[in-house]
C-alpha cells in the first residue's frame, strides 16, 4: 500500500517527484539538522489518486491523523488547543516551480476558542485576532470559493470607519469585530458556518490545493511551461512560526551569492516584525541582510552557518526563505536560486574553483539562452529615454539610428556614414540590403516568426516586429507613433530584448562577452570595465572551451557569403552547413532570373544562365576561400522563381491602369503573362527546389559548374576548398538520381579539364515527410543528410510560415495548442518523430551517413539537445548563435536524463 | 552452388520468379506432355548475377554446353552441323510480360557451313539462305548494335535491283547476296567478322538478352509499370521450328475463349507457311482459327485439345502461340489471355459454372478498373464523327450536348430540357452549379487532378481537361478549336474514355450494368439488347453480391446533399464517409459568408451566422433523411474563408480602374480590405479547418447546432438519424479537444430542450503527418478517425494539388520520379506509412477506434487493398465508385499476396 505522508525527516531533495520541490528541500534542510518547524509532506501520488477517484484515499486520512499527533508531541502544543493551540499552514508544492499558481492556506487551527489561546501563549492579543482575520479570508478565498472583494471591501470599510490608513492601525477590537464581519461573509456566500474544527479545516485545506492544481490557469501555466498535467502536487504541512511577534522576531529571504553579479558572499532582505506576506506586499522598506548582524547577532550567526552548510551541500546557490520568532531562527523554504546570465557563469566558474563541482557539472548550470544575452550590446541602463512603444522583441540587442524607409535610403545614409534603423510596414527578401546595413528593424507587422524577425535573429541585428501602433507611410514618406510624425533622418532606439522603442539617441554599452567571441580573450578582458566583467568574460571562456572538449557534434554556420562566412569562423563554426545560394541572385542580378524566365527558347535560356556563370563562380571562389579547409555545404537553388518576379497583384493593376491609357510598357506586358503563367495557389508546395532543377533543364548546371570552376580555381591557387553539393526539397530517391547524374557529369567533365579529381560529396536537404519516411532510399543516392527542420514543420503541421503567424499563432498560444512556435523550438513529437525516422532510415541504409540540421532549429537550444540525443553530426546555425550551439551541443554531450519531458 | 539452367522439363508454372513467365508456362507445357520443341531457361538468378558481377557466371556456360548437349541428344541434330544442323532461338522472358521492351535472337546456329545443312536438310535452299539472312540482320541489330536500318536498306536495295515487291520475290541467290552484303555491314561496322561459332553467337545472344533487361526504355517501362528494377529476366534457348516451311507448314495465335466478349468456344488467327515475325508484319491476311479445321484437321485437332487441356489446367482463358512444322503441330508460348472488361466478367462466372474455379477466385478475376469501364454510356462505335481534338481523358463516358460557358446558361439550357457541356478555360468552386447539370465537362487547362477533373470523376460526369487547341473567349463569348468558331448552342460530344472531342451529335449507347447497379438486376436485364449482355449483367451481379459477403471494410460515400446521398445509398452505400459542408455556402449563401467575413464585431457576424441556422438545418435534415438508418459523417467547414471571397488581383484591379474614374463601389472597397488582410501567399497551409474554427467563434458552433437540431427534428419524425461531427485539419489532439468541449455541450443544450440524448460521435480527419504521428494521444479525444489522403498527400511530398500538376507532373511521370500520380493512387512507402502510423497509434490507444478513408483514394482500386490491409473499417469515395469499392475490398478480402510490388 502507498505511504501517503512523509514526514520532513523521512525525504530527501531527490524526492521532488514525489514530495515536489519545496517537500523535499524541506525534508533535506531537516536532515542537515538545520532549524525547520515541524512538519509533513502528503505526497503527489495522494493527488494523483484524488484526481483519479474524485476523493481523498482514505488511508491519507489516518496517516495525516498520526503526523499531526506527532507534530503536537513533539513541540508540546495541539491543534485548536484552548491555551496553547499549534497553527499550521498547508501549501502546495509541485515538482516543477509554478509560482503564484496554486494555494496556500496561513493559520490553520484557529476557532473561536484558540483565537483566545493564541492571544494568551502570545501575549498579543491583536496579533491573535489578526491571524484569525487572515484565516477565514484566506480560507474563504481559497477553499470556500469566495470572492476575495468581499473581505476586503469589509476590511476597507473597517479602516474608513476607523480613519486608519494601514492595516496596522486596527486595533484587536476592530479586528474581532472584522472576524465577526468576515464568518457573516461566508455564513452570507455558503449558507454554513466558518468551520470551526481545526481537522476540518486542515482537511478541506488540503483538497483545496489538490484541486488548484488543476485549475484553468494552472493548466495554461503548465501548457506554457511544458510541464506535464498528470504529475499533480504535493502539499506541505506545517508548523506556523511567526514573525510579527515584535522587534526580536522578523522575516527575510537570503542568497547564498549575488544572484545578480555571481558575486560571492551573502545577499538578501530582512523585515522586521513582519510576515512573509508583508514582504510581498511592499508596505514597509526591508533592511539589507548585513543590518540583522546588528540587530540579531546569534541569529544572524545561525543564519550565517546555514546559508554556508547549505551552499556545500547543494554545490550552488542557494536562496532561502527564514523567519526569526523570538530571536529563534526558522528556516522555512531553500531552493537552487534563480541568477542572472552573467551570474550564472561566474558562479559555475567559482564552484569549479572552490572544488564544489567539475567542469562538466558547470558546463550544465548555465545555458545558451543566458550566453546569447551577454553577447548584446544593452542600453546604458542610467541613461534617461523617451519611449515611443513596446512590441514584440524579435531579435535582441540595442540598436540606434535614423530611420530609413527604404534600401535606397538605407545605402545612400549609411555610405555616408550614418547609423540606420529600417522601418518597414512588413520587410520581404527584396529588403534583404538594408536590412544588412541597418543596425535595427522595425516593423508595424509580423510576429516572432516573420521574415523580419528571422532574417534579423539569423544575422545578428536587432529587431523590433509587429509594432502596431506605429504607422509607416512610405507615400508620404513617414511614420506616425505615439502622436508623433517621424521622418527620414529622425534618430530612434530600438531595445531588441524588451521590445521597447526610443525617441532619440540613447547610449549603447558594448559587450565584452561579444568581443572575446569574435576577437579572443584578449580583446574581451581589454574591453571589460571591472573585474566582475572580467571575470565573467574568464567564465564564458572556460566554459565555452570546456563545452567544445565535451561536445559529439560540430557546429556549422549559415552563411551565403564570404563576409558572414568569415564571422561564422571567427566565432568557432567548423564549417557552412547551409549557403542559400538564392541570396546571390537579388539586386541586380535579379534581371538574370527575369531573363532566364522570360526566355521562351532553351538557348535564350542557356545565353541567359551563361551570364550568372561567372558571377556564381565568383562567389563560390570567395566563400570557399574564406572556409578553406573546412566543408561548406552549398545548396541549389531553393525558392520558386517567381520570388524573383514582381508581385502579379501589383503588376496586374499597373498593366489595368496603363491599358487604360493606352501606355502600357510591352515588358511590363510580357512580364505579366508570364507572372500569371507561373502564378501558383501554394507557391510552398509548388514548382521549387529539386522540382525547378529537374524542369528547368540548365539551372542546376550552371550552378554545379560554378562550384566545380571555384574548387578547380581554390585548389590551383593552394587552397583546400571543401564544398559539398546539396539538393532542396529531394520527396524522391530519383529526383536526387537524376541530379546526381547531371553533377557527376559535369564534375568529371570540368575535373578532367583541370587535370585534377573533384570527387565532391553529393547529398540533399530531409525537408519533406516523405524524405524522412523513405531515407533508407534516398540514402543510397546520397553522401550526406541535411535535415531541413523549417520547410519540414510546414509541412509536418500544414502551417505556412508566412502566413499563419499573423493568423492564428497568436490564439493558439492562448488557448494552448502551441506552448511555443514549433518554428523556433522544434515539435519532438511531430516533426522530430520524423528527423529520428530519417536518420535511423539512412543509417539503416549507410550506418556513416553523415547528418546534420540546417535552419532557424540548429541554434535553438532545446532544439540542439534533441538533436544530439536523435544521433546527428552536427548542427549548422546563424553565424551570431554559433557559440550558443557550441555551448548547447556540449551541454547535451554531459547532461543526462534533466531535460524536463512534455 | 546456384543452378542457373533449368530444362523445360524441370520447371513448373509457379516458378515465374525464377524461370520467368515464358519460361515457366513453356516447362508447365512440357510437363503437361503438350508438344513443346526442345529447350532450356536460364534463370532470372543468373542475370543478377550477371548485372553485379558485370560478366556470366562462369557455371553457367558448363550448364549451357550439358543443356545444348541434351537437345542435341534428344532431337538428333547439332549446332552447326554440315547436314542437320540444329537452330535455337534465344528470347527473353521477365516474370512480368514486358511487350517489346526487351530482346530475340532466332536462328541461332546458322553460319557459312551450317546453312547448307539446312537447305540440304529443309530441302529448300531459299528457306536456308532467308534464315541466314534474318539471322545476320537480327544479331547484328540486337547483340552488335549496328544501327538497323543499314539493313533494311541494303534490303531494300535488292528488292529495288530485283523489282521485286515483296522478300519472297527475291530468290535464294538474291539472299545469298544479300548474306554477303550484311556480312559487310557487320565488319564494317564492328571491325571484326560475324561470328561463325554457334556457340560464341548463343552466348552473345544471351549477354546481349540480359543486357537489354537495363536498357532506358525499358527501365522507364518498369518505372511506369511499378515493376522492380532488381528481378532481372530469364533466357528461353528453344529449337526452332518453322511455320515457313511450304503450305504443311504455318503458324498462328488463338484463344480457349473469346477474348472480347467472353463468349466460349475457340478463337484465333492462322497464316500458313508464314513465320510469327510475319504476323506481327502482317504482310498477308491471316485466316480465322476455324479455317485450320480444314487445311490441316490433324494438326487443329491436337491444337483444339491441347486448347482445353490448357485451360481447364490453368483454370482460365488462356493464350497460345503455335505454329504447325510440316504437319506437327508446336506450341510455343501460352499465357493467361489479356481480355476485355465485358469478357472478364463473363469468363469468370463461366468457369464457377465449370467448377473449375471458386467465387472467390471469380472475383479476384475482375478488377474494380473493368468493372468501372462497364458503368458508363458509351459512343455508338458505328456512327460517322467529326473529331475536332484529342486531350487528356479525365473521367470516362460519353457526353453530347450544346456548349455552354458559365452557369446561368448551364441552369437556363438544362432548364429548356437541353443537354448541355460546359467549356471554360479552367473550373473552380463556382462552377459547380454548372457541373451538375451538365452532361460533360471540357476545360483547355488543367490535368487528371485540376479541379474539372477531380470533380466530374467524384460526380461520375464525363470530362476531357487540357484541351490546348480549345481557345476558350467568355469575351466574345466563342470558343476557338481546329479551325472553327464554336458558339453556345452548337453542339459537341465528349468521349471521357478516349479523351477525343467530336463535333456535332454522336449516338450514345446506354450501360445496361450501370442501369443493373442503381435500379437492379431487372432493370439492367431489361436494358440488354442481346444474350451476351444479358449474361454479362448476371455476371455481374453474381461478382458484387459474392465481394459484398467477402469484404471486411465497410463502403460509404462522399456525399454533400440529399440527392448524391440517395444516389449513393441505390448503388450500395452503406453510409455517408464525408459530407463537405463548404459545398453547401455556395450559390446564394455565399453572401452569408462574405457577411461573416466583413462583420466587425462579433455581434455582427452572429447575426450573419444566425441567417445560416435554419438553412444548414434544412440541409441535414434532407441530407440524414436520406441516410436514415445509416452513418452520416460531416465535416466542418474545412476552406479557408477567402475562398469565399472574390479573388484579389481581379478585385484590385476592377478597385483600381474605378478609383481612377472616382467611381468606386464602397462595399467593394470594404471586400477589397477583407481580401487584402485575409490573403495568404499559402492558403493550403493557412487558416482553414479546424484553426479557422477555433479563430472565428461560432462558425462551429452554428454547424453544429444545426446538425443536432437536425437529428433532433429526425429523430421527432420517427426517423433513425446517424450523423457523425468530423472536424478537419487537426494537427494536435488540443485542438479536437476545445471543439469537442464546445460541441458536447451544445449537443447536451439542444438534447436537453427536446428531452432527448445527443450523444453524437466525434471524430477528426487524419490529414497532416502530425496528425497521424501522434495519432496516440489524438485518438484520446476522438470518437473516429477519418483519413484524407488527398491533404496527406500534399503535405507528405509538399505538393500543392492545384498548383502541381500543370507545373511539373508531367516531367515527373516522364522521368520516372513518379510512375503515377499519388493523388490518384496512394504512395504507400510514403502517404502509407503515415497511414499505417495514424492506424498503429490511434488503436494502441483505443484498440476498437473506427476508421476510414475519404477522398479520392478510397475509390481506387490499389489503394483500396492498402486500406484493406492496413486495417481500416471502411472506405468512402464518391457515389459512382461505390460499386468499384464494394468489388476491390471483397477482393482485397479474398486475395494474398498477389499484388505486385514496386
Amino acid at each position: 500500500m502507498a505511504k501517503y505522508v512523509y514526514r520532513f525527516s523521512e525525504g530527501s531533495k531527490d524526492q521532488k517527484d514525489l514530495l515536489g520541490g519545496k517537500g523535499a528541500n524541506l525534508a533535506e534542510m531537516t536532515k542537515l539538522g538545520l532549524p525547520v518547524p515541524p512538519g509533513f509532506t502528503i505526497t503527489t501520488e495522494a493527488c494523483r489518486a484524488y484526481m483519479r477517484d474524485g476523493h481523498v484515499p482514505p488511508e491519507l486520512r489516518v496517516e495525516v491523523t498520526m503526523a499531526v499527533r506527532e507534530i503536537e508531541d513533539t513541540i508540546g502544543r495541539r491543534l485548536g488547543d484552548f491555551h496553547e493551540p499549534l497553527l499550521v499552514s498547508v501549501r502546495s508544492g509541485a515538482k516543477f516551480s509554478m509560482p503564484g499558481m496554486m494555494e496556500t492556506v496561513l493559520n490553520i487551527g484557529l476557532n473561536d476558542a484558540s483565537v483566545k489561546g493564541l492571544a494568551e501563549f502570545s501575549g498579543d492579543e491583536r496579533f491573535a485576532w489578526d491571524s484569525y482575520r487572515r484565516l477565514i479570508q484566506m480560507f474563504g478565498k481559497t477553499v470556500l470559493d469566495i470572492d476575495g472583494d468581499l473581505f476586503a471591501a469589509a476590511l476597507d470599510a473597517k479602516k474608513a470607519e476607523r480613519g486608519a490608513r494601514t492595516d496596522v492601525e486596527l486595533s484587536a477590537d476592530d479586528l474581532k469585530e472584522l472576524v465577526g464581519t468576515f464568518k457573516q461573509i461566508v455564513r452570507d456566500q455558503c449558507g454554513r458556518e466558518f468551520p470551526q474544527h481545526p481537522r476540518e479545516q486542515l482537511d478541506m485545506a488540503i483538497e483545496a490545493v489538490f484541486d488548484s492544481w488543476n485549475t484553468e490557469r494552472a493548466r495554461l501555466y503548465r501548457r506554457r511551461e511544458r510541464i506535464p498535467h498528470d504529475l499533480g502536487t504535493a502539499v506541505n504541512v506545517v508548523t506556523m512560526v511567526f514573525g510579527n511577534l515584535g522587534e526580536t522576531s522578523g522575516t527575510g529571504v537570503c542568497f547564498t551569492r549575488d544572484p545578480s553579479t555571481g558575486h560571492s558572499g551573502l545577499y538578501g532582505d530582512y523585515l522586521s516584525n513582519a510576515q512573509g506576506e508583508d514582504v510581498v506586499a511592499g508596505i514597509r522598506n526591508t533592511l539589507p541582510l548585513a543590518d540583522l548582524e546588528q540587530l540579531d547577532p546569534t541569529s544572524f550567526n545561525d543564519l550565517r552557518q546555514a546559508m554556508r552548510r547549505l551552499e556545500t551541500h547543494y554545490r550552488d546557490l542557494c536562496d532561502i526563505e527564514f523567519t526569526i520568532e523570538r530571536g529563534k531562527l526558522w528556516l522555512l523554504q531553500t531552493r537552487v536560486g534563480k541568477r542572472t546570465a552573467g551570474a550564472a557563469f561566474r558562479v559555475a566558474t567559482q564552484l569549479v574553483d572552490e572544488n564544489l563541482i567539475t567542469m562538466d557539472e558547470a558546463i550544465s548550470r548555465v545555458t545558451g539562452a543566458q550566453l546569447s544575452q551577454l553577447l548584446f550590446p544593452q542600453f546604458d541602463a542610467d541613461a534617461r529615454k523617451e519611449r515611443l512603444t513596446k512590441a514584440m522583441a524579435a531579435s535582441p540587442g540595442a540598436a540606434v539610428g535614423e530611420i530609413v524607409l527604404d534600401n535606397a535610403q538605407a545605402l545612400a545614409r549609411t555610405g555616408a556614414g550614418a547609423q540606420v534603423i529600417l522601418v518597414r510596414r512588413e520587410t520581404n527578401p527584396d529588403d534583404l540590403q538594408g536590412m544588412i546595413v541597418a543596425a535595427g528593424v522595425l516593423t508595424s507587422r509580423g510576429g516572432k516568426t516573420s521574415h523580419a524577425a528571422v532574417v534579423a535573429r539569423g544575422m545578428g541585428t536587432t529587431a523590433v516586429v509587429g509594432a502596431e501602433e506605429v504607422d509607416v507611410d512610405v507615400v508620404a514618406k513617414e511614420v506616425r507613433v505615439a502622436g508623433r510624425v517621424l521622418r527620414p533622418g529622425d534618430v530612434i532606439a530600438l531595445d531588441g530584448t524588451t521590445g521597447e522603442v526610443f525617441l532619440g539617441d540613447v547610449p549603447v554599452v558594448d559587450s565584452p562577452v561579444m568581443l572575446y567571441i569574435s576577437d579572443g580573450l584578449e580583446a574581451g578582458l581589454a574591453a571589460a570595465e571591472d573585474d566582475a566583467t572580467r571575470e565573467l568574460v574568464h567564465a564564458v571562456d572556460r566554459v565555452l572551451t570546456h563545452a567544445d572538449a565535451a561536445r559529439r557534434m560540430r557546429v556549422r554556420a549559415n552563411a551565403d557569403n564570404a563576409d558572414d562566412a568569415r564571422r561564422a569562423r571567427e566565432r568557432g563554426a567548423e564549417g557552412i552547413g547551409l549557403c542559400r545560394t538564392e541570396h546571390q541572385f537579388l539586386g541586380e542580378r535579379r534581371q538574370f532570373i527575369e531573363d532566364v524566365v522570360l526566355a521562351e527558347a532553351g538557348e535564350q535560356r542557356e545565353a541567359a544562365l551563361e551570364k550568372l556563370l561567372p558571377l556564381q563562380r565568383q562567389d563560390f571562389v570567395e566563400l570557399l576561400e574564406a572556409m578553406d579547409g573546412l566543408p561548406t555545404t552549398i545548396r541549389l537553388i531553393d525558392p520558386p522563381l517567381h520570388e524573383f518576379l514582381p508581385d502579379l497583384t501589383e503588376l496586374a493593376v499597373k498593366v489595368a491602369l496603363a491599358r487604360d491609357k493606352d501606355a502600357v510598357d510591352p515588358r511590363d506586358e510580357t512580364l505579366l503573362a508570364a507572372v500569371q503563367r507561373m502564378h501558383e495557389q501554394n507557391p510552398m508546395l509548388g514548382l521549387r527546389g529539386v522540382r525547378l532543377g529537374l524542369k528547368l533543364p540548365g539551372l542546376f548546371a550552371l550552378q554545379i559548374r560554378a562550384i566545380a570552376e571555384a574548387t578547380v580555381a581554390r585548389r590551383q591557387a593552394g587552397g583546400d576548398p571543401r564544398p559539398e553539393i546539396m539538393v532542396p526539397l529531394v520527396g524522391s530517391v530519383r529526383e536526387l538520381h537524376l541530379v546526381r547524374m547531371e553533377a557527376e557529369e559535369i564534375l568529371a567533365e570540368v575535373g578532367e579539364a583541370a587535370g585534377l579529381r573533384l570527387d565532391l560529396p553529393i547529398g540533399c536537404m530531409i525537408e519533406l515527410p516523405r524524405a524522412a519516411l523513405t531515407a533508407r532510399r534516398i540514402a543510397e543516392e546520397a553522401d550526406f543528410f541535411s535535415f531541413g527542420t523549417n520547410d519540414l514543420t510546414q509541412t509536418t503541421w500544414g502551417f505556412s510560415r508566412d502566413d499563419v503567424e499573423g493568423a492564428f499563432f497568436a490564439d493558439y498560444l492562448e488557448n494552448g495548442v502551441l506552448t511555443i512556435s514549433p518554428f523556433e523550438t522544434l515539435d519532438g513529437d511531430g516533426v522530430g518523430a520524423l528527423v529520428v525516422a530519417g536518420v535511423t532510415g539512412g543509417r539503416s541504409a549507410k550506418p556513416d551517413l553523415h547528418m546534420g540540421v540546417c535552419g532557424e532549429h540548429g541554434g535553438d537550444p532545446e532544439s540542439i539537445h534533441f538533436f544530439h540525443d536523435a544521433g546527428l553530426n552536427y548542427v549548422s546555425c546563424s553565424p551570431f548563435r554559433v557559440p550558443i550551439a557550441r555551448l548547447e551541443a556540449g551541454r547535451a554531450a554531459v547532461m543526462r536524463d534533466e531535460v524536463g519531458t512534455a
